[in-house]
């Protein structure tokens, strides 16, 4: 590998550079970002090369294209790489959040022959920008790569071999099956936190102060998650409607049974529905999946 | 202070326990829990020096009396309390999630010669049992006091004292107030968190076992929050009926506008909800209510 290139220089992308220059210090990192503040705290950061605000002819070189900004920024990401004489040998590979919407764009706009690997890494912080991306981010996280037809073999192994090298466990997997289960682990956790935050938000200024003040029981978690990136949130919500409306449905169902048992007193259901959660945590902490994260949250590498 | 008592050795009880006897060897402690195999891990633990099942004549001598069981225990403990001679010098306190429901009992059941200092130290894990307390579980954290009839000036100070020994802010408030505040930070966040977790775990069973997997992604965050004990929670929740509905209820209001702005593609309305939370984010961690707790969920002391 001698020469890649990061569209959308972020946490995620940021880390990906960082993963890069650690294991090859020869390869040629091209940084393209739309934000000229974002593209100077890169090159301050040293993460790249060579630093773009658009693709141009330098693209025809690269091996690989990872693009790492909202998923909104697709269509059109998507348009320009199809008007570029993209060799053989170059792949494009994805971070999204969301792949059936991904891939119908791609497989819509991508002529036969470009190859394009959609893949998600299970990892990030609440942070956004380049100087919240540290190297090692992806070490022991999962990397789900859902093929599509612009997929073939050689460029799957390729990229499961990159993501490999940072450190990550890969599973191959439906793109259905991808979105029904961000859409639980992630996509409506992030939309219930946004939402009691945001209720929170609206309250009195004095009770406000003291929601801040006592933040420790409970809420202050939901306030970490609730601190994400809201363009890249706007855009994995609408990118997965299907999925998170069915979810939605079905908890504000089980909300409702829930408080038609506090108004009825029904001290046995509730010490059921408290009760019964505790063997998903257990399965949890069993898998290993509540690791303590060591970098969680840290400011730069 | 020469002789204390816990009534309730779990995680709280026991790290008051293990508190009192860093800062004072000589005084003793009596510990009363209704569970023998609770009491047999505290002596296995070193607790205390005394191990009842029931009160009995030795509460006569004791200066502090704290409470430390699940709310729906108070009831009958405040009678049992109130038949005992109880000196002049006793102080009955506890560390209940909610105010207005144990001063009402409090204060129809003792009569007015014996003093009882409500108190509620905001601080915890998600664990359980006398195993999971340890030294210093409050140290920098608030504790809030909310006096009623049976509190005199005297006793306040002296439970005051004994938790700013511990490292505790102390806070004097109302008990409507707490309860209102408590009702935001702490029991709709687990009220919530119990409920996304109960519909993940009524998912079929090959779709759990990838929910479990990739629950790095914000899921596993809100299954900490509901894995805490299920006794102890349906107590609170029922103890603060009225706060919680109303709360509830915007909760639902807002999670419905989300949920049409999701259907509607309303871009704009989904970036602002997404984005109007991250002041009371920064706001938090500006007041250092977000530092990391180096024993959060540590198994002993």
């Amino acid at each position: 590998m001698k020469n890649i290139t990061i569209i959308g220089i972020g946490l995620i992308g940021s880390s990906i550079a960082r993963d890069i220059r650690e294991k090859n210090n020869d390869v040629i990192i091209n940084i393209v970002d739309n934000s000229n503040t974002v593209l100077e705290k890169s090159k301050k950061l040293n993460l790249g090369n060579n630093y773009f605000e658009e693709i141009s002819t330098f693209i025809d070189k690269t091996e690989i294209i990872f693009i790492c900004t909202p998923i909104s920024a697709y269509r059109s990401l998507f348009e320009k790489l199809n008007k570029f004489k993209l060799s053989n040998e170059t792949i494009i590979t994805d971070v999204g959040s969301c792949k059936t919407e991904v891939i119908k764009n791609a497989q819509n706009i991508l002529t036969k022959n470009i190859k394009f690997v959609p893949a998600h890494p299970i990892a990030g912080t609440e942070q956004s920008g380049p100087e919240s991306g540290f190297k090692g981010l992806f070490n022991n996280k999962w990397l789900i790569i859902t093929p599509c037809k612009n997929s073939d073999d050689k460029s799957v192994k390729i990229i499961s071999n990159l993501w490999k090298s940072f450190g990550c466990k890969i599973q191959i997997m439906d793109m259905n099956d991808h979105d029904s289960i961000m859409a639980i682990t992630s996509h409506i956790p992030h939309i219930i936190a946004y939402n009691i935050v945001g209720t929170a938000s609206e309250l009195e200024d004095n009770l406000k102060e003291e929601v801040i003040k006592y933040s420790a029981s409970g809420f202050r978690d939901f306030t970490r998650i609730a601190s994400s990136d809201p363009t890249m949130w706007r855009d994995i919500i609408l990118s997965n409607k299907e999925p998170i409306l069915k979810m939605l449905e079905k908890f504000e169902k089980d909300l409702n049974g829930l408080k038609n048992a506090i108004v009825n007193d029904d001290k046995e259901k509730l010490f059921n529905i408290f009760d019964k959660t505790r063997d998903i945590r257990k399965r949890i902490v069993e898998e290993g999946q509540d690791v303590k994260e060591p970098n969680f949250g840290r400011k730069n590498q």
